[in-house]
This record gives C-alpha cells, sequence and structure tokens, in this order.
C-alpha cells in the first residue's frame, strides 16, 4: 500500500534533492511512474541520450518507490544498481520510468525499473537495484 | 597501447559532453583515470554524494578507457552498467575513477571502474559496463 | 513469434546438453517457463536452494527464448547475467523460469527470467542476462 | 586477516556442499583461489564452458573468501550475482576463481571474482556478488 501522496513525495524531493529534474507523475499501490524531460545539453552526438541521465531516472525511480512504501526517511542509500540500455530514447520525448518492488524487507529492498520513450511500446532501458533501509525508521 | 594522448581526449570530451565535469586525469597503456570534484548541489543528506554521480563517473571512465583504445571515434554506446556502493565518499575530496579494459573485442569491450576519495585506500564503489563498439571504424 | 515447438526444443536441449534437468514447459510468443526439480543435494543447510540451481535456471531461461525466436542454431552463448536472490525457495516445489525478452536485435538479445516456486506468488529471484547471436545465422 | 585454513575450509564445503566438485586451492589474507575440473559434459557445442559451471565457481568463491574472513558459519546466503563472460575457456585446463572482498561489512560483504583457464593470463569471466552475512554470529 502506498502511503505518501504524489504531492507529499514531489515536495520531499525538492527538499532533499533541489538540483533534481526528474519529476514524481504517480504513485500507487503496484508501483510508481517518474519523468524526465530531456534537455540540448543531455543529447549525445547522433540524438542519443546520454547513460547517465538513464541512469539517474531509475535511481529515483527506486527511491520513490521504496520511500512511498516505507515513508519519507531521508536515509535509504542505492547498494547496487544494475541497467541494461536497449534502444535509442527518442530526443524529443520525454522519459518515463516505472518502477516496482520486487521484494521490501527489513533492512534491504529490490526493485525494477522501464524505461520508455513517452508513448513508445517498445522500452528504451531496464534496471535492477537495491537500496539499504536504514533499521532505525 | 594507448593511441591518444590525455590532451587529445580532454579537448574530445569537452566537443563532444560540453555538459560534463567529468576531467581525465591519466591515460596509460594499461587503464586510464578520470576524476570529479564534488559540488554542494551533489551532497545528498547526512554528506552522501548521490548515486547517479558516481554512476556517471564509471560510465565516463569505461568511454575514456575504450576511446583511449580505438580511438576517438564518437558513436560507441554503452550497452549495460553495473556498479556497487560500498562506502560512503569524502565529501571534500575529489572522486578518482580507474579504469581497465578486461576485454577489446571487434563489436564489444568490457571493463570494471574502481571508484576512491582521493587520496583514500579503501574504494567508495565498483562499477562493470559493457560498451557496444561500431563496426565501421 | 515462436518458431519453434515445446517438443522441437525439448528435444534440442536434451542433444546438445544431456546433462541438463531443466525441461521445457511452454513455448509462447511473449515468452517461455522452464522448470527444474530440486533434489536432495542441491539443498543447503536451512532447506534453501543454492543459488547456481537458480542461476542455471535463469540461463537455461534465456536460451531456450532466444532460441524460440531465433530457431535452434547452437552457437548463442551468455555474454552476461546477473541475478537478484529475493525470497527462500520452498524446497518441495519445482522452481519455474519465466523468461521474457527485451530487445532481440541482429547481434544481442536482452531477456529477463523471474523466478517462482511453482504455485506460489512471490518470486523467488529475477535475473536479466545478455546472449551474442552468431551473425551467420 | 585469513581465520580459517585451508584444510578447514576444505573439510567444511565438503560437508555443507557434498556435491559440489569445486576445489579449494588456496587461503590467504587478501583473498582466495578456488578451482574446478571441467568434465566432458560441461562442454558445449564448440567445446565452450557453459555459463552455470563458471557461474557456480564464482559463487563459491565468494562464499569461500566471506567465510575465510567470518569464520565457518553455514547461514551466509548470495543476495547477488552479476557475471560477464570475457573468453572461451579451454576446455583441457581446470578453471580457477581467484576472489577479493571489497567490502565485508556487518551485514553485507561485496567481492568480485576473476576467472581463468590456469596458466592463462587474460580472464575468461569476471564476477561480482553480494552475500548477506547472518548478523547473530
Amino acid at each position: 500500500m502506498a502511503n505518501v501522496t504524489r504531492d507529499e513525495m514531489a515536495a520531499f524531493l525538492a527538499a532533499e534533492f533541489p538540483q533534481t529534474r526528474v519529476t514524481v507523475e504517480a504513485i500507487a499501490d503496484d508501483g510508481v511512474v517518474v519523468a524526465h524531460e530531456i534537455t540540448e545539453a543531455e543529447l549525445r552526438p547522433g540524438g542519443t541520450v546520454s547513460g547517465p541521465v538513464m541512469m539517474t531516472l531509475a535511481d529515483v525511480a527506486l527511491y520513490v518507490a521504496i520511500l512511498a512504501q516505507i515513508g519519507l526517511v531521508p536515509l535509504a542509500v542505492t547498494t547496487s544498481l544494475s541497467i541494461n540500455f536497449l534502444r535509442k530514447p527518442q530526443a524529443d520525448r520525454r522519459l518515463l520510468g516505472r518502477c516496482k518492488l520486487m521484494k521490501l524487507g527489513k533492512s534491504l529492498a529490490v526493485g525494477e525499473v522501464w524505461i520508455h520513450s513517452e508513448g513508445m511500446d517498445e522500452p528504451v532501458a531496464h534496471a535492477t537495484g537495491t537500496y539499504s533501509i536504514p533499521r532505525e525508521r
């Protein structure tokens, strides 16, 4: 069950990560959606979006999915992240990251993130990641 | 054998990735070193550096290590990256990424990156990544 | 579209991997299912199934999913595999591996595998893997 | 500092994993070496060794490296493993897995494993893995 609303999450992210440009689109019981608008500076030669842009989106998606469940505790930290880049994203569409948790344990959470160019069927990247959850929450 | 000098690589990165803040420290036959100066904006609550900063450093380190071998062709793209975060980096030291290639095949290159806070013994993160190499080079 | 029937795949696996104990359960357009019956010897202290048993299941699931699409060419080889172990499998139930491909390119295929104890909702492991596909097919 | 001798480790593995064919070659302060003799049944078409054989070797190498440090507690379990297959192993040489730990925390250990065909310079595979360590030890 999601314990945090979209607005609460957006306010939290803005306070904790003032520099992030990733936005929270949706929070539901079975997962979250975050988005990132691609800027000119993030495009690489050939109109490709740089890998780190998608890694960042995946990392934030995982973070939002976990905090949506455990509440807005700022101390969860990424312990690992693996990403496969599958296709070239569309330069003129937003990137959407959809995250579902596979496991939410006492000390470790694991989730997967599918990244799409908005409105496109085929995924552009897929990530799995692990977060360490603070015990004292 | 490294086929590109540090200055050539730095000029190439500046042209291809004008927004990158990662610098090329060294290029040698057995690997490369890149660096990133941490800014206030990249610190997370508790003085932690955000994961995407280190993922970006790892990605650039791999890219530089591959281009140092195959020459400055801009079309190599990341196909996968996996990172383990090991320790909290020092907020007031630069992050260094040392990359060695494990394999440089005709179509695929694989490398590993150790990330340290400058001057510290213990690594803060370790990444492995795969790049697809354009055939027509 | 799946190009190979379950019986053809089973016969191929038996010929190519005479020692495998993984069986092909289903081949459909959107993925495949393979199964593994746990033996006494594969149980670890505490009734846990050893990790390599699940890695093997994931690897075979990927292989079957790829060959179901490209046909029974024996030269596809794993280039990478990442697995997260999520929960303890049931010692007395078969392990099922469900694989869907994320990408089937000319030289590289990427897929994900969910592993469940048969009849259970929660996954016990999740893997992603990459296969190199021979060009000359 | 290694706290377990090679003979103690070998006896422990034989008791805990009676079916394993991986042997313990060396235990030192900075890492361990395990070995696996390839059998006919493990060869795939073209003389390639199957991926799961190397994944198993990597998993055991990690396990041995961790137990060498924390002592022979049987409850450490793999939480994740990532492997890159780099080159075709020699069919007629043993596989050696050399593991060093990157981090040995209170609840999580992370290590890397290089796999070589015995006597060959170039690695055939590289793995990183994470083990969860029981708290009550």
